[in-house]
């Protein structure tokens, strides 16, 4: 999802490219394949890695090499905590997100494509993995199985386990995906699953702003105000994301299970009040899992589990005050008002 | 829905059929149709009509004519609030229930239906009008256009308005048949559009505590916890429900729509924490608009809109209180502690 095209300083380095990796995964046996990534700052500065939900991808921010904004380009403009003035910013495709694997994907084969491509592009350690949703996840897999590969974890909107709840409405969207397909219908069954899994991304409060007008009579039928705007979002994901790929990431988002006690770092666990898939009971059970290592973080916002794409100077203030964490700098937790900071 | 057979006191009077009725009806012009109806309880006794979902019908409780238990019966026993020994409860078959109008129906033409049904039988008034979600939409149109048909309302779980959000919801449902229809599998097509209802209608805590297993790998597939739950009910409600049936009463559902201030006699709103479909903003707005008819009860229950079906003691509890309320009783505000009770 490019948007504008975005200036950028063109002494910034930035390269991308792929690595080949043999990947041995949880259920899909060894596979061969190509990690395609993308590196933006300064030569020599600390790396932090940013990965996103599971149609986000490796283009975070609009760089030399690309000036497309990238889907994450609000938190790495000039200023921000993740200006790629100062850090080097690395991201990656997720594994399966071009559709070569038809077979289960679990997180913790997402953590070890990172691992490999770190030992590939020279990377001993990350200065911080930022993770927002399916990234959260990847991040807690990271932690647990590589914790020697990142200094510290940001986990926005994302926790420890797949909520059963959540779990069923993803379920429920496969089987939209599957009833296209079963009829060659493909394009609306996947549609039909974007818009359902729309409904989990948002929340009541921000419909009942944005739609509240009465519905219409269209061809013998009713049509409810918030329609246009869902057919909209299926068509703008069917045209860019392939269903094999995203039943795949979707199915990994469901398998996935962390331990928290195995995370080895310092962890900051970022919960949405109101995010309809991971409930804020779940952040705290990982915080509490977490002991030492976690603290959480509490935002309210009316976008729900999308609050990370939607609220970015909150999450750049938290960030801000994350990474500056243990550089002896004073607490953060005065420094913005809006994210209520508790210490676990 | 009728489960086990229920001993029933044969000395109850009870009728059922069906009278003849022509509708003039706001989107679908002015048709003949029979509306069906039961009515049980000792001749001369106040009427309480009683209607529920949109897949609820006519039979809401054992009688002497029919010995299956009704979709109400935890409601109807002996002892409640709502025991046919001491009062008629007359119900009916909503409007469209039957599948032979495929055109769009709107709860007012359902109140209308209601006033028919109550001229033919010679029932001037009832003693009060409980409705439970789509029956708390038609009991608010009853009082609206029709105030002088009834004492008083209950209204569970309804509210003047289709919440955007939920309107939302169900129109991706209608979707889901859509897609069924497109290539003839119609009964997955409604099984999928009844599954994600189920979501609505329940809450993510009851989901975590039920279905808190890891998934599965199935065919190459991950599958979750709920989906054999899920599976079932839209099983069920396929063998049960016609599509044009269930989609027209959906539709109407968000069609919904009445001024709280032509609402004409007194109303008790009862609201539920946690319900999905009808948020507690909505059930306040509704009291509000309904100003001195109006007051509010609210329950705290994890089976979200469904509390109705599955909280039954607390709802004859409360019903307890409502339907005594004006007969020189004393307030019934601290006879039971579960349901908070709120005047406004």
């Amino acid at each position: 999802m490019r948007a504008a095209v975005t200036a950028v300083p063109d002494v910034l380095d930035a390269r991308h490219g792929g690595i080949d990796a043999v990947l041995p995964t949880r259920h899909a046996g060894t596979r061969k394949l190509r990690i395609a990534y993308e590196l933006a700052g300064p030569a020599g500065a600390p790396v932090v890695f940013v990965a996103g939900g599971i149609s986000a991808h490796r283009h975070v921010a609009a760089n030399a090499l690309d000036g497309d904004a990238g889907w994450a380009q609000g938190l790495l403009d000039a200023g921000r905590a993740l200006d790629p003035a100062n850090l080097r910013i690395l991201a990656f495709d997720y594994v399966g997100a071009d559709g070569s694997i038809d077979a289960p994907i679990d997180t913790a084969d997402q953590a070890d494509a990172v691992a490999l491509l770190l030992d590939a592009l020279g990377i001993d350690v990350l200065e911080a993995f930022v993770g927002y949703s399916y990234g959260a996840l990847v991040g807690l897999q990271l932690a647990a199985r590589h914790p020697q590969r990142l200094r510290k974890l940001v986990a926005v909107s994302g926790a420890h386990r797949a909520h059963p709840y959540a779990a069923a409405w993803r379920a429920l969207q496969r089987k939209a995906v599957a009833l296209g397909q079963l009829q060659c219908a493909d394009e609306q069954g996947l549609s039909l699953a974007r818009q359902f899994a729309m409904l989990s991304y948002r929340t009541p409060e921000e419909f009942g702003e944005r739609f509240d007008a009465a519905p219409t009579l269209c061809n013998g039928h009713v049509r409810v105000a918030a329609e246009d705007y869902l057919d909209a979002a299926g068509a703008k994901f069917v045209a860019r994301v392939s269903a094999t790929a995203w039943l795949r990431l979707s199915e990994s988002i469901d398998l996935h299970r962390v331990d928290p006690a195995r995370v080895g770092v310092p962890t900051t666990v970022v919960a949405v009040e109101g995010d309809r898939l991971v409930p804020m009971s779940d952040a705290v059970s990982l915080v509490e899992g977490l002991g030492l290592n976690g603290r959480l973080r509490v935002l309210r916002s009316q976008y729900g589990h999308d609050a990370f794409l939607k609220e970015t100077d909150r999450i750049d203030a938290l960030l801000a005050g994350e990474l500056q964490a243990g550089k002896q700098r004073p607490s953060p937790v005065h420094d913005y008002n809006d994210p209520i900071g508790v210490s676990v």
